[in-house]
């Protein structure tokens, strides 16, 4: 399987989905539109977007109804990396290769951009439901999933704890805290808000909640290895940072070969889940061992 | 009719209604539930709430349903005054008389409060459609409307352009986009949202649609002319701040006399309004000439 052509192809249609949807949604102010466009197409990978497709791919054919959560999906994740990289928090000039939101469009755009995307999102996801109302309870299912994971118990509270914890002596708990809730939720509840829109059982979501839940904390471990031992120039942001600041993270508390070998174990725990699809799940596998082989 | 009374009795019940469901939504990290808290709780008049409540009252008794929608608007409200408040943006010290949020949990947390207060709106928004599934058509309709009015369609929209024509000189056109998107389109959601869950029908909700932007306009203008001519003491926040950042404002494009003379004429057009629904209407007409009575 030409797993990296996969992908390729996929993010093409979700962006072209994006971009569909932002023109339909921000027609003014020009700014804003401008700058919502300038952060949702700085070179996402699409990640979760496409682990909302992939799981729903498994459960139901037509497409259709999961490209709005997909874009929902993206429209949230970008406003979270917009507000935590303003200077009151991480204080990043660049992220994926170009200058963040707030360097180019200053930073009180810069955060009412954030809160526009996710704005947005929820105005996508009610109006998807109001389109496809003979599946109401399934729709409003995902964005309970959504809405929970965007909050306080998901990525809101793990930004909190991140930011406290900074230039402070971290214990193991307070670090899974952030992991779990900065990315994990999100990641959970893409495979999650997939599943229940494709209409999957009770027995097949809460494997694929332990498939994402291993998912979203390698994925995590691996992003903070890449800020020790990554290129700048290849990540696109400045990588040392974490050490700097002295952030929390599975490096520097458990060390780097601790940190590797938790991502490998955390990646195969993830693979096994998935064997209880068979073939279904073949894509999800690629894309898994594709996410765990970036370089570390 | 006693309205101030009135108005007493029914903001405690949203109180108590919004500090119930803060308890239910926040547990952890317990800086955000005290940050979100302090301005939940910082006396606010709880007038979108109570639109909606009231509105909702003309056309259904059992309230329990309205009370969620009613807690959400307050949720987005306070939201949209944190993010207002921030140094990047107005760059206010004070609000009702105490510190702004950032003055007192810092800026990155007052970032994330107000993101936490709008993703839990919808939080609490999407979980009461669940509640009361059998009348999720109405449910969805009054989160289309909140949804719409809280985006670039509505309060964000309207924060840009006000951002952006802060020293600049302004023109009528701006002035009536930044007035009709900053304020009205929350309000005219609240009387909205409040009828459509309520079950009314197609012609009185263009009668209160039309109400509600009258009021709307009539309440921003009240607003522009107690910056000028208010008490801080009395209003709980520096006056004079428009004129000092050339704020485009109706009092200083028209100056205060016709500023004064259209708050009372779109008071009168929001009652005239109100008329079509003979005494079910009396606590909203109340209300209203109430709301347009300060002293301007």
């Amino acid at each position: 399987m030409d797993i990296e052509n996969l992908l390729k192809e996929e993010a093409k249609r979700v962006n072209s989905f994006l971009k569909d949807i932002l023109k339909q949604y921000i027609t003014y102010p020009h700014i804003l539109y401008n700058s919502m466009e300038y952060s949702l197409f700085a070179g996402g990978k699409r990640l979760r977007p496409i682990l909302l497709l992939w799981t729903f791919d498994m459960f139901d054919d037509n497409r259709q109804p999961a490209y709005y959560y997909a874009a929902a999906l993206e429209f949230i994740h970008t406003y979270s990396l917009i507000h935590d990289d303003l200077p009151s928090m991480d204080n990043d000039d660049f992220r994926r290769g170009k200058p963040t939101n707030h360097k180019v469009f200053g930073e009180a755009v810069a955060i009412l951009t954030g809160d526009a995307l996710l704005n947005t999102a929820y105005e996508i996801m009610v109006n998807a439901s109001l389109k496809y109302s003979d599946s109401l309870k399934k729709h409003l299912a995902a964005q309970h999933e959504i809405a929970r994971a965007s909050g306080a118990s998901g990525i809101i509270g793990g930004q909190i704890v991140d930011i406290l914890s900074e230039n402070k002596e971290g214990d193991s708990d307070t670090l899974k805290y952030i992991h779990t809730h900065k990315t994990g939720t999100l990641i959970k509840a893409s495979v999650r808000a997939g599943a229940i829109l494709g209409g999957c059982d009770e027995k097949s979501l809460s494997v694929l909640d332990k498939y994402a839940e291993y998912l979203g904390l390698a994925f995590q471990i691996i992003d903070d290895i890449l800020d020790v031992v990554g290129d700048t120039e290849k990540l696109g942001k400045t990588v040392g940072k974490d050490a700097k600041t002295k952030k929390l993270t599975y490096p520097s508390l458990f060390g780097l070969q601790a940190a590797r070998d938790k991502a490998v174990q955390l990646t195969e725990k993830s693979i096994d889940q998935l064997k209880y699809f068979g073939d279904t799940a073949n894509v999800l596998v690629a894309l898994t061992e594709y996410l765990c082989k970036r370089e570390f």
